[in-house]
């Protein structure tokens, strides 16, 4: 089961894809991450379509079996809530488009699982999502986070079935937890 | 010049389609209007997929010249924002895939120049758009508020040449308050 995290900006929006690879505690391989920056003097109806066709392209490329996007609860203000929504708003439609199931997950819940902690800061989530996935090199924070949405995604999968979703937090994180131990010893 | 004129909405999607006929004052014409209403049962990004491609066979069956969007400043609160957002992104994201230049108008612009009071209703809006247009139902609210910005933009177009965005308010309400004194005559 290969899952693409996607984390929505009108700047900025991380993609990362990883995949379950049996059964094990180890089972989490990364595949691919990257983000996607619309041209800066372009007007923001050619940066949403700029967002759109290049998760598209990500799409094709590497064929999710789901996707996992960060549930907004709050944002500053009205401006920067309609600003994000309609770069999210493109994400979620390419995702339909494409017949890819999405779960939504808190931002909260996914730092929590990843470093057991909610009020995690973007270094600490791109340092555990290295550790967890092995990677060489930092990834971009917006990439960590997009990874991180998909690790958490991956891991409930694995602890729930396919296409259940789980709300066991406590359970998910002693689970990760044990995962960064394992690596890290 | 065929001007669409589009009323995002995540719940209605309103679109109205005018052309600029000829140079007199009564020069604008009716094309079509529409609301599109995403089914109620489907997903968040089923729905936004839905307007996204209900709007693109909107765009290939009238091929309009320009396009305009409702500006939005407030919304309710944050969650209001973000899923407006959303709509709105796919709106956009699809007008800029097909290469259509889009301008935004403020729905208090609108209002004031379609019937004469930026605070005008929905009804006086639905009223003012048959009147000007010379049709014998009155739109959907949603679909007359479509046509609306599309009028709006017409008259600015024509007032101001194509493809340059006047802001000479006052101007383009006489203007349009005189069209609707000669059609009610």
């Amino acid at each position: 089961m290969r899952i693409l995290g996607v984390d929505p900006g009108s700047t900025v929006t991380g993609f990362g894809l990883v995949e379950r690879a049996g059964e094990g505690r180890r089972g989490f391989v990364h595949v691919a991450h990257g983000t996607i920056r619309a041209p800066r003097d372009a007007s923001v109806p050619q940066r949403l379509e700029f967002i759109r066709t290049r998760l598209c392209d990500v799409i094709a490329e590497h064929a999710p079996d789901h996707a996992a996007v960060e549930r907004v609860f709050v944002a500053a203000n009205v401006r920067s809530a309609l600003v994000l929504g309609q770069a999210r708003g493109v994400v979620l439609a390419a995702l339909a488009q494409a017949g890819i199931a999405i779960d939504e997950i808190s931002a909260r819940e996914v730092k929590k699982a990843v470093t057991g902690n909610g009020d995690a800061g973007k270094q600490q989530v791109q340092a555990m999502v290295a550790r967890l996935l092995a990677l060489d090199v930092l990834p971009p924070t917006d990439a960590a986070d997009a990874l991180a949405i998909a690790l958490h995604r991956a891991q409930s999968g694995r602890l729930a079935g396919l296409g259940v979703r789980t709300r066991t937090r406590p359970r998910r994180r002693r689970d990760l937890a044990a995962l960064v131990e394992a690596r890290t010893r």
